[in-house]
């Protein structure tokens, strides 16, 4: 029989019996106690802090010891998510420390679009009425600013509002409806973009008349409890009653409170704020909406819709002027999202004669192949090795995660470089492909993904030694780490080439190749190339687009003619099933060796790692053995 | 010093203490007591029982007398609006009785109109998505239906919508937006066209394929309790806190209580309602959509808006189809509003070459002169004396009510008719302008409207003996009923002559006039001749038109392209403010004359008053001196 155990939590003194399986941060979560989680139970967030006051609880896991310090794991400090009671256990919420500040990309290519918003402010002196002209107050107005609608809940207040500026206003339109009156002082127009992230979501507060980003801010998405991935989402969206309500409370909780951040450090009225324009994969974008996307997972994947949606901020409780507009940017298909035609628009391939490459990765990668005549999409399921997870010592782009790697191959020595120069905690996405190149170049790893003899050290491949670490372990990778590392390169590459293959395009006939994405921004396009990731094209077309989703809903915001675009951009993008196409899985197979089984796809990456890394741009070294890149 | 009284309301033993003056429905009011009263407390509905149980009150009115039954009386039963207290009072609130079938007006001219209305279902059978197509779910139903837009709360629904009825759908469209999806049996769409009238809310029901009128309802306007008219009501959304909010709220919650009775009639389900088409004047329509319409009570008599609105029923709280809409007839000016624009589309008359005369009464008259290439428009403050108001025996048209009347010349002797055959209670309108008719004929009443010697009968001409009345008292018209009068049809007959002078028209010139409204449907147009209120045309050419507001919102209900009639008649009509123009003054004092200073004006009128009533169509006596047409 299975044992149970209760838990009481204070300082509520909530009790609630769970069995040893439960975690603290479910057993709270059942009896209402409210311990905050930013990461959804994974132990990545630092947040759920508690003490255990009474009781045996199980020994603390490695996210524990990258997460605390040794004083706190002393007097007893745990994560809630991490720990589950051996006996009766009574415990102390604590509050929530500052997370180490994580690495959001809120960076993208620079804007070069003259502003043409649909929100514009007009100041008016209207007429005053006489009985020679007793036009009413909304005819008048109407007539005076050369507009054809005006906002209900404005027209309500209208008379008002008009006599207490004595007819001397400042007129703010939305397209050709009138959505604000003030007086001539009221002050600019302000818009924000956001980039809905299944993980983090960002807003840009930007001045509408000049364009200037005015402050930025974000934070993680408040729906990670309820699913790390948007799979799990769904799956919580379709199990719980008012699920998809729910979801939907939590994405705009977290964009109100991102607003209010931004408009207090801009020192920006919220109620200036007149449009907002959202970019995101398909799935947040129907939860913000409130739409069900649930059909998306599960064949034919059909989401319910890809237009560009404009709703009233106040049908949406988005706390900005109740008579401005939230927007989307369109969307092309359920696995290909609004921030996908985001990248597109700020790549600017769909207006090249030449044929560009984009892929945006993250948990799915997505990929578009075209020029101005065409272009092909695809969603390849790269899975989440290269977001750190299901990778022994993975974790996001956090402080201490390494995030550069080289490897001497001669020495075997280890280089690596962490961000804010921390000591090393575990290692992110861009730290696993300069790895995996590493290992390729320096023979540890042989073009099957087999580790050498030589590179298994213990559990495998020691990228830093304990002493050196702060989590007192071994950093190492393991085969199984490799393993998933190819599965998703794989995917990523098996989606290029089909869509290549598709569009008759061999890879020296891509001029450009953009990578989008958190992840992509930082990685090493010679890596990603030597382990077969990107197709083999010269390194100086690999172009970073940064935060594409973000900077696209910046330009749709900013401009009426880049909203079109973004709308032609999403109709003209067709959208390919790989899961449909014969010779997926064949292809795939090929693509997890590294480089790649055809190895003509990559005369590069199979020279760089012939030559032991000679060719890589970051793998030199000193006399003394020093990489002098990272050393 | 005032003296004051301790009231006591059973069952709930709530106590306010009060002064002599106040009445017990205001006593009410004061400390909570629910008391339904529907005329706002001026003795006509007969809701506000209460009975006294201990203490003294004043005597009961003649409203009382009318309202209640002997042994109600016998038994301490009172209206609470007529009764004070002398002494402290405990009182018990009754529920209310059936109130007497008033005559509320949902006759209309019988509309002739080809059924092409907003709405429109469609029954399709959509291709089901596969991997080859993948559309969204939106995509779909837009290129199947070839619409372009989906309500957004259908959007959020689409996906388990469509697949519940296994892609075999029945839409629902307002123009180009679907508002809803059902399964092939959803059923037909509706829609309501209501009269929003300052004191009663009529709505029909319509099936919208067939323009079948399913079900007519009609209330009291539950905003009645908050001001008789129009002026009243202002000044209480201006003096109250959410006093604009409460009148909104009040409004809606009787059309919603109409729509509900009507489509239980009908057995319609609510949910098939798409459509609801209100008319009524500038102001009901301004506080029916929360706009504050405080500034047409002052000059220069400005309204919030007079266009056609349009807006959500879920953003209104109209208990209909939620996708659905509620909009509104356009408007002319802040006294000449949709109620005269319906009259206007149902008449016909912005489609005739010859000129016509609209004229609408009740407490405004409302006046349209012109034909299809120019129309002028004017309101006339008529006072409320037509309705039974500031009349001495003067009544609503209830069962009861004289409605018409005829004084023989000879005997004097009285014939009259009343509204359901029972006990005469007092007089109504239509009785008023046969009263004021029948004395000018038989010389009771001289042309300065002065009664002569041989009409004094104590307190004035008597119609109705004390013994053959409800009431147990004679009805009579006094010299201050008689002045009233004068009042109010020198106003609406100004109004009718100075517009026709701004078009350089003459009474002859006019080729048909409409007469519309609950009042002038009723009213005998030889008589209205007679006493100088219609111009004296030849009678065949008055034509009633009946509800114009409520059978013009559903000519616009029916019908684009009626609705775009509206607009355009809405347009087109100049509003020409009276007070404004030189000589209504000295034009108004010649109107009051019976029936004009200018006898030339009234030739007809003159002759029939001069031929002592035998040229009236029912002034006609049979030997025994009785009249054939009532006796």
């Amino acid at each position: 029989m299975e044992r149970k155990h209760t838990v009481t939590f204070q300082p509520e003194g909530l009790r609630v019996e769970v069995s040893e399986d439960d975690n603290l941060l479910t057993a709270s979560r059942r009896c209402g106690v409210q311990i905050e989680s930013l990461c959804g139970g994974r132990g990545s967030c630092g947040k759920c802090l508690v003490r255990i006051e009474s009781g045996e609880a199980t020994k603390p896991t490695r996210f524990e010891a990258q997460a605390l310090s040794g004083a706190e794991m002393g007097s007893g400090v745990r994560l809630a998510c991490q720990t589950c009671p051996i006996s009766d256990l009574t415990v102390r919420v604590l509050a929530s420390p500052r997370v180490p500040g994580s690495k959001i990309l809120t960076w993208g290519l620079e804007l070069k679009v003259k502003p043409d918003p649909y929100v514009k402010t007009v100041s008016k002196e209207l007429p005053k009425p006489t009985l020679r002209d007793q036009r009413s107050d909304a005819e008048r107005l109407r007539s005076a600013l050369k507009q054809s609608s005006i906002d209900l809940l404005l027209l309500r207040q209208l008379p008002r509002l008009l006599r207490e500026k004595d007819w001397k206003i400042t007129a703010t339109l939305y397209g050709r409806e009138v959505v604000d009156v003030g007086g001539l002082d009221a002050g600019g127009a302000y818009g924000a973009a956001v980039d809905v992230g299944t993980t983090t979501i960002v807003v840009y507060l930007v001045d509408l008349a000049s364009g200037k980003v005015m402050a930025v801010e974000s934070d993680y998405n408040a729906q990670i409890p309820y699913g790390e991935d948007v799979i799990s989402r769904i799956a919580y969206s379709t199990r719980e009653k008012d699920g998809l309500a729910t979801l939907q409370r939590l994405a705009i909780g977290t964009i109100n409170k991102l607003l209010d951040e931004a408009s207090k450090k801009a020192n920006v009225e919220k109620g200036r704020i007149y449009d907002v324009v959202c970019s995101g994969n398909t799935i947040m974008l129907s939860f913000l909406l409130g739409m069900d996307p649930s059909f998306i997972a599960t064949a034919p994947y059909v989401p319910p819709d890809t237009g560009s949606i404009a709703v009233k901020a106040r049908e949406m409780g988005i706390d900005t002027n109740p008579g401005g507009y939230l927007r989307t940017v369109p969307s092309i298909s359920g696995y290909v999202g609004a921030d996908v035609v985001s990248d597109v628009l700020v790549s600017g391939m769909h207006k090249k004669e030449a044929v560009s490459l984009l892929i945006d990765i993250g948990t799915n990668g997505e990929v578009v192949v075209g020029n101005k005549h065409k272009m092909l999409s695809a969603s390849c399921a790269a899975g989440p090795a290269l977001e750190g997870a299901e990778i022994t010592f993975g974790m996001r782009g956090m402080e201490g995660a390494i995030e550069k790697v080289a490897i001497n191959p001669e020495s075997l020595e280890v280089f690596y470089k962490t961000i804010g120069g921390a000591k090393p905690k575990g290692i992110c996405g861009s730290g696993l492909v300069d790895a995996l190149a590493s290992l390729a170049m320096a023979g540890l790893v042989d073009s099957t993904g087999k580790l050498t003899e030589k590179a298994r050290q213990g559990q495998g491949f020691v990228l830093a030694k304990a002493e050196e670490t702060e989590i007192g372990k071994d950093i190492t990778i393991t085969q199984k780490d490799v393993r998933n590392l190819q599965l998703a390169k794989a995917a990523i590459f098996t989606g290029c080439y089909l869509l290549m293959k598709k569009m008759r395009i061999k890879p020296e006939g891509v001029k450009n190749v953009y990578v989008a994405g958190a992840f992509g921004n930082y990685i090493d396009p010679t890596s990603a190339i030597v382990i077969g990731m990107l197709p083999d094209v010269p390194v100086e077309r690999i172009k970073m687009i940064g935060n594409g989703a973000g900077f696209g809903a910046r330009l749709a915001l900013l401009s009426k003619g880049k909203t079109k675009e973004a709308q032609s951009v999403a109709r003209k993008i067709k959208y390919l099933e790989l899961s449909g196409e014969e010779g997926f899985q064949k292809e795939f197979l090929k693509a997890l060796n590294i480089p790649h089984a055809e190895r003509n796809l990559f005369p590069t990456a199979d020279r760089i790692i012939g030559s032991r890394g000679k060719e890589h741009p970051f793998m030199r070294w000193n006399q003394s053995g020093k990489n002098i890149n990272y050393s």
